[in-house]
């Protein structure tokens, strides 16, 4: 148990994982069986960027980013750093340095569940980060912790090597072994999103167009027009 | 009580909603009496859109949003569409999918107590949301509840029919039988601001514009030196 | 102890304030020790404004702006007004009038731990505000409260006088008697990473340049071979 | 719209509150249609009370609690006084001198989203509490509000004459005009779970009693051995 | 600016002290003036303790206690520890162990920012801790902060020799220099309150012994009755 | 990846799960390494019930509670039931009557990222429970979800099968691999903490007793005495 920095980890392929990333977060989300949403804590600090990557993990100390810099030898090109830290921190534990030398070793951005600084500076850049803070709290560099083992961010397990895909709605991460699967669905899901979409623009319903009315029927749902309602009291009825 | 889908609900004279959505989330808010506003929670996510329209409310369970697509069958042109969820909820009840079905029914926008997603392509459509949460955890479309009936959102009561204004500052209701009353205070309030905008402007200050200076000699407040005041303990004095 | 309003209170060097604000905060900020943050929960409403004053401040009962509007008149041109609330509030307390009467009289901005409104009218002014909250529910003005006292403000000590320098990192406090200092510090600094960012864009690693290799070690990190790692039980090795 | 005092509400019949009262939050919550919980915000300051009653409800200033002195002159025997404030605050609004003045009208205790304070001295009179916070913060009395309209609490409509029932679970409110229905429903479902209780002590499991192995084959729900789960790479199968 | 263990601090009268103890926090905190309360954030880990003491502060990095065994040294009977971190904290920087030490140097509880642990073990030894946490996560000691120097807790500046008022209301810090005053005050306000305690029992309103009818009707809080209130549309009138 | 149950999970030797039950959450956490912490968040809902078991996982959707029954039928004694939901929910997933079920079948108590109900009735059953929220808010039985795979609880992953630790300080987490080692580093630790809490009890300082006054002049932690420090301006020396 402990302190170990895992070396040589295998990657989810990266071909994939960049189709994965033009098809966007909550497509692949929903093609893989609604799991691996990072949650809504996870921000993306700017705007239009939609990426993809595998993962380089890293477990920190709060207010301590030592174990940031170890992982950044670990990262190759087409990598994506993730990060979180032993217990709840905010932190600006990354800033403009880090991305530079991440950025010259080809990692395409940041998802981290603690706080990064320099913002306007990474904007700037073009380096994509999602984190769970802006802060200019500074670290220091004294305790140890993990890189390339599984972690939790955002209620979800990140294992080294796995796909991980952000953009405007957050982050979605794909297990390793399921990219090839997660692609399959995910194309078939947008094919079938467009027939909905034209649907849904020519005026049809998603009541009709999913079935849903049946559905409500059994529920019990009753309608009740709005005279009938207000006589018998309302909402009080 | 229950599980009802009222129709026929009575709505704001369109045009008076439009008139107070053209002066703003604060000033109608501070012409019905402060009151109304939907609080902090709530936050636009695009910049610069002021729209307004009348309520369809639409009431869910956590992690489903089924009665979202029951609320868009009762949506008309000028409608501006208002969710909330039975507990706490972050997930991405709503997306560009139901967007599509809701601009082409002429619904202005979303108010949701909840999470959205595929923000980039919302933003990108012009259709105005103001939520909780963005996140693209899915939902699924199981369980019952109800659409335009009174519901809470930020702490406020919203009826369907109810004016709904929506900004930058975030969204605030106006009564449907309050309308027109608060399209005249807030005209009213807007032309005694625009003579204190003139006058601040000009350097006057709020203590004498809006006579102030009693208020706190009478509350007790006192004008100290700074060297008295440090020669005394300073903060300890 | 209590409803005082300082008159008189000196400065931190505006000269030295404007070169610490062209510094930025994450440097400001680790210059002066990794202190004077003023937290993750004061957040710009605008994009890439850096800005720097000397510290008003203003503390307000919840709910009523009373005391901004006495503070005002103890502005003058250099000044960044600071405001907390006696207890925790989000509600609107500051908005355009306010910021039209400070920006006649030179004001730089606006650092509030509580909310503001009018934010769209703000970003047009180009009145630089730093808040915890956005909200359009308005106050009263019916409490005391104190003006160029001592406050806490995102955990942190601000004195009136103070240096307050702000940019999309948020807030630091740097206190009037160490401007200086901390200006000569903070150059240093930039220099030392301008050498740092040369050699990280040109591809060294942090652990070589930070000489991280022998603390690792020195904390029994140590390095493993996935298919090791994996061999042993992954993660429960 | 605006600052008014109700007089005269009618109430929920108090013999069939205080039958509802016996039954419990949770029982009642479940036998109106799993609604009008007013959410896991709402703590009792004590344990092991269980109470109920008609509501007074009083809508406050943050930081103020004037209005819940005109409150207390609406209160009659058998009332239950609901509190919340414009916006969110946390100041302690009531103590234990209020609670005298209460309990002296026959009030069965106080439901607040906000602060209390003198918690020892409340325990200790037996005065039931249900708070958003503890705080000792102090209020003024100096910003109007409004007595028995409706308002809303952790997410639902508390309307004045409603019962409220309270316990360590929580608070529920169930209309007026359905409290006699809510009766009958909560009284069926206890005889329920006295049946249910004895099946499951005797060892049946839920999956039999409630027939949920059809539903979990119907969602695709499989059962799979640790053995050839581990094989298949286990979580990442 | 700095790390500093600042030595030989002038303490608040202990005679004092101990008598606005015996008043309990809310007494106090009105006494001098609505101030110095540590906010709703802070809560014993037990029931039913008061206890009061001179201020020892500690400044910890996050994560880390090293500044607490720092501060033991520099308290003596009679003290109360004060801690915070440098940026938010919930980790268990205290326990058993700390407390057995403050214990023999005579210090009378804890009051923390971040986290405690050993909580069933504090609890039979009888040391009263106020925290913001419970949590067994535990803390390395490799960065230095600062001991006996002015912090933020809970929004409040608490200063060393301070006096510190704890029960199960909160904290309460009241200026070293402004004891005595607060005691005479504090003593004043407990006279005061048995009169309106007694009134209050006797079944007088707050609105007539406090004079609040005049203040209702110049705020122009109208009384209306439910019939009229409900007949023009209830809530929506 | 999706809706498995899988059955037959290894669990952690039982005796070795009572072992380091009877050692208490916060030497377990340090014993392993300062790992495996289950979070500040899961708080018992009785006191003073330290207890132990091997996991059984379930994966639920926000507001529904299907899995938790199909969890307890993988329950045999000596376990423990570690439910999490998809996205936060503080709903009350878990009350009396599946505390009965899993009684009968010689479960020990449950860890719940969510909510749970009928508090009083399993504080009186002496189920032991650690939780998220209490909230009376039901859920429904119609989402799929997990049993026994890997979940995030808390920021920790936790395995079928593993150790299990939960008192008054919250819940820890041994990977099931680990827990003779952990038990035989807890008891080292127990031992070493003897001697510590007499040394301290005794008066000697943890300066001393850990060697920390080096640490301190190594960070560059200097002591000045309060006169100079005042002299030099205090805290802005």
């Amino acid at each position: 148990m402990g302190n170990v920095i895992v070396t040589g980890v295998p990657r989810a392929d990266l071909d994939v994982v960049d189709q994965l990333a033009g098809l966007g977060v909550a497509t692949v989300h929903e093609a893989i069986g609604r799991s691996g949403y990072l949650g809504p804590g996870l921000r993306p600090i700017q705007h239009g960027v939609r990426t993809g990557g595998t993962a380089v993990t890293a477990l920190c100390w709060p207010g301590d980013n030592l174990m940031i810099h170890a992982a950044a030898e670990q990262c190759r090109p087409g990598d994506l750093l993730v990060v979180t830290a032993a217990s709840p921190c905010t932190d600006g534990m990354f800033g403009e340095l880090l991305a530079t030398s991440l950025a010259a070793r080809g990692v395409r951005g940041l998802v981290i569940e603690a706080g990064v600084r320099d913002v306007a500076e990474l904007r700037a850049m073009g380096f994509g980060v999602w984190s769970a803070a802006v802060s200019a709290q500074g670290t220091v560099k004294e305790t140890a912790g993990a890189v390339n083992v599984p972690i939790c961010v955002g209620g979800q397990i990140v294992r080294p090597g796995d796909a991980i895909i952000a953009d405007d709605d957050g982050v979605v991460c794909v297990p390793r072994a399921g990219a090839g699967r997660a692609l399959a669905a995910a194309l078939a899901r947008v094919a079938r999103e467009e027939q909905s979409r034209q649907a849904l623009a020519g005026g049809q319903l998603g009541l009709d167009l999913y079935g849903l009315r049946d559905k409500l029927a059994a529920r019990g749902v009753r309608y009740v027009d709005y005279a009938e309602y207000a006589a018998a009291g309302g909402e009080e009825a």
